[in-house]
């Protein structure tokens, strides 16, 4: 079979032919419809100091998908030949201190598919059935691959109940406007959108945000306050990994408010406990993974019901071959998820 | 100054000529705009078993307004004369072991607006300043008059979050019309309406209904099985106050769900428990009264942000001399909420 | 092997020879230690009207146990020959919706063990791997054995913070019990149980209970009220089954305040929801089952801490053939909890 | 009346005569009993910069107390002469953003006991009764006293439920010490304190703390991990306002645990959000004030059930006089909690 593959340890990646795995007795082969890219795939890709830590060739990237299943191990329960399904990429170790408790989302020794595990960058894929997600019928193809970040976006905005709040939304990449759509569903009562990309802030008014803000050309803080009678967002969503706008999140939120950080930082970050923290009462929510499957369930509820429309955030479709291209539109900031027909 | 007063231990009210109230130190005087009318009222003028019970004349009743500061004693601090407002209608005692905990809406000792303290039926109105709450300026007086009724709604509604899930709402009164509202602009992906007149039936359409069913036709058990593949609903909010839907709601709610009761029954009920509770493990909350302030703000953003539009519901307006209209609307089943203005 | 076998659809049952289960690939043989009798085990042998309805002959009974894994099936990872152990027992399907959710506890397709799957009253016993709990080694055996009901008293206080709070326990069977000590453990100020037996009133006691109550021979509700400056009790944990009991925790309660039940109901109750539930705002959580596995971590940590000493609770101990001492025993209400060796 | 009077603009303050307080109409004019020395008075005495950054002479100082009602103002209503009272020191406005939502432990515009208003160390005290708390009988003067910084530990506590979780507390100064108490009453599974002060961790050990650890002579993280299979705590509590400990406890919390910091830094702190909080997907929780009054009411049953006794943490009594030799003792790390008697 075909696949994307990162056979050295420099950058770049290959198109080329592989083997089609095997499914063991609890495995499932599934044959991949629609892969997406996420900004892991393009670290792995260019072959950054993240990536050179984490990632050992030779491995097939990528995990995002939607594909049907092809074939199921003889101790294989949950799905069937023929189901179409997505997957969640955390393949878990169901015995951890975490698995053990329901919060599998941290497991101590999930492998993380296209990293440690074959990936969905290719036309077959195999995993454990326990990862396998049956997709609502309702919810296309191009919308079922981005489930997995979506959920990201599902977990950030719901760490607490969103209704009747208002937010700030720092950073208007592919979750972050997923974000924005479902807090807009969610019964948000102010949603402001910051990020320096003005392509991606005119996605994100299409999602939902009632105001949009470069941080480069306006004061963040000035324009929040000043949308709420003086007393800063009930919600900070914090989606950039920028430190700067880490510091203008904890300043915006209101004393008693909560902000919830799924974004990742190039270095140690500096924070004004006392002032920003303590004397304010906040609460700070690190968000990583999903909850399985309750997360995929509320997401596909989302999807599936209409309430949050993600089309204007999949700006862009290439057959798997050209994936190449899709790296380059992310790392240029000119699209929003890019989905890759195999 | 003219009101609407209760003289008598019969049927019927009056609206004659009585004196202006007069308010103490931390006190306030309001001049009422708009008034309008709740089931209770009617229970009063009809000289219902409740009422007969509860209510004591004279007395000038109704508990919903809203109106200006006109006057204010010499303690108050919180507003000022010129202010627009409504009020919390349970005159809190603030010293009972529920209002120190941080639960003053089942305040043991409160005194209700309209029943034991003279009520918004008038032009006049006195009330302590602790239980006032400012209006925001985007929302008109036809809408701030139901903030009172609209805050039940809300917490019936958000008692537990309501995004992602599937709801049955049973009973379209106007609270429960509003509650429609408020799910839906909290993102329930489905909601179910019950509630055998057809009139509000169609209110409940506009208000965010995805389903209606009037239960004297149609199987609602069947319906809502198979609007959710079987498993029923995630939510069933009950405002019918009808021993039967509650029977339908404790059949319809999905095992692990939640339950949230405002309706009030004539009788006792008669429940399975074993059955529709426990082995369900589900969890039923007991609705009644608003947190103060917390429910008016979020009712307050609610209708200021547009998230919740209440027009379809307010479907009729009379001078308040003719209160007897409206009234005779509530009965025969024919209006949604009716304001009164003074 | 020998084991404790229901025949037949009648009164009694049979410690007979019966063949050694079998293990499938992802299931393990366990050689059992000791397993002990729970209310659902008697209810079987006397052939109630439920057991009637529920059970279908010949089938092992038992469901609580800790024995050791003696063989294991090719496909199984989370558990390895030698481990001490004991199980969840609700053979959960995996694939419904509320297995799906995260709250497996009320699986639509359950199992029950010693219902309908083999059971714990025998030598050996074969169980699916994701059903096994390893138990903590400072747990001794006599107290790895009531894990299970265990859970149901975890679940039961603990459906919401219980610290500082005052409490009713109504019925002081093993599970009443159970939670009389862990809501010690856990911070609760004042802890009244109700029980019509005085000999396990007194087990109560030891298990610290600040006050017992025999509702033959006493008001529960003026004593409650006189303990709680009659504020009533924050919360109530009914496992009486008894209606009457129900009532008196419904009245019991404060406004604002919590009951839990877990009871089994001989017929439907009757409730004035209005006065009981609605106004008084109070929240009624059905449990059943545990969490799994978060509430078996509970009681590990709550036993090998010595967080909760149950040794009180464990009044008898019999070899397995006189299984049916233990059941006269369970009758007659003169023991807490029998365990059964091997 | 004689008072601790903070006069100058320099270290140091004086014990002199000054004018009796004089009650307003909502005020109650209260006879100090005992007071009790924090950590905010010897900045103040030592003209920190802090102090001088917040404070402004001249002022009685201190905000912990016990005293008696004396008398009241006419437009008084909830407490009367005779009670024995102590009070939140947060003299909150009660119509910012923050009071009206039910957080008025973050009030926008509050006045602080003994820095913005005449405090505790004199005679006489003068207190809107707003924010006044009737003690009850059981508690002695000496734990009455210290309820306001109990409540601190109370909420940090509690910030999520405690029972069947495995804690580390970070400094054991007499917040941090009440902490424990209050984790051993709510079924903390394992308490480990650190602290530099072994006096002090002597007394954490008569609070209920299972381990204590020098960190100056111990490796706190391997101490945990060794004390929890390898998993890490479940909580961790920070009181030290350390950045090194706050570094240690973010190391020692399981993926998936929660850290509440109450603990006031030096300067800014550095974290690395990737590592210890995003990828871990841990709760932090900001603490400051106290629930008004939920967390009195909470701190009350702690010390008149006798769940918590603080005896241990009272460890120096003084006439009012002689608060200079208990501020020399705190700095001096020799003490727990000094109460002055007036």
């Amino acid at each position: 079979m075909k696949a994307v593959v990162k056979r050295k340890r420099a950058r770049g990646m290959e198109f080329i032919e592989v083997p089609t795995p095997k499914a063991g007795p609890r495995d499932v082969l599934i044959r991949v419809r629609i892969a997406s890219i996420c900004g892991t795939d393009v670290h792995i890709h260019d072959w950054t100091r993240w990536a050179q830590h984490r990632f050992t060739p030779p491995r097939i990237i990528g995990h995002e998908f939607v594909g049907d299943v092809e074939k199921i191990g003889e101790e294989v329960t949950q799905v069937k030949v023929g189901d179409r399904v997505s997957a969640e990429s955390h393949l878990t170790c169901g015995s951890c201190y975490q698995c053990k408790n329901g919060y599998s989302e941290v497991c101590r020794n999930f492998k993380l598919l296209g990293v440690d595990h074959d990936g969905t960058f290719g036309e077959y894929l195999v995993l454990p059935e326990h990862v396998l997600w049956k997709n609502d019928e309702k919810i296309p193809d191009e919308w079922a691959t981005i489930q997995e970040p979506f959920g990201n976006a599902v977990d950030t905005v719901l760490a607490e109940d969103i209704s009747a709040k208002t937010v700030l939304i720092l950073g208007a990449g592919p979750i972050g406007l997923f974000a924005t759509g479902i807090a807009r569903a969610c019964g948000a009562s102010l949603i402001v959108v910051s990020d320096p990309n003005n392509y991606r802030l005119a996605i994100s008014k299409k999602m939902g945000a009632h105001i949009t803000v470069n941080p480069r050309r306006q004061d963040i803080i000035q324009l929040v306050l000043g949308a709420t009678h003086n007393n800063g967002v009930d919600v900070v969503l914090e989606f950039s990994g920028n430190n700067q706008a880490l510091g203008q999140g904890l300043k915006a939120v209101t004393p008693g408010g909560r902000v919830s950080i799924l974004g990742i930082y190039e270095r140690r970050v500096s924070i004004d406990l006392n002032k920003e923290v303590i004397f304010k009462k906040i609460r700070i929510y690190g968000i990583t993974g999903r909850k399985v499957f309750s997360t995929w369930h509320k997401t596909s509820q989302f999807l599936s019901s209409g309430l949050v429309d993600p089309g204007p955030i999949v700006t862009h479709q290439f057959p798997l071959k050209d994936y190449g291209k899709g790296m380059k539109l992310m790392k240029d900031g000119k699209c929003g998820k890019v989905v890759l027909y195999v």
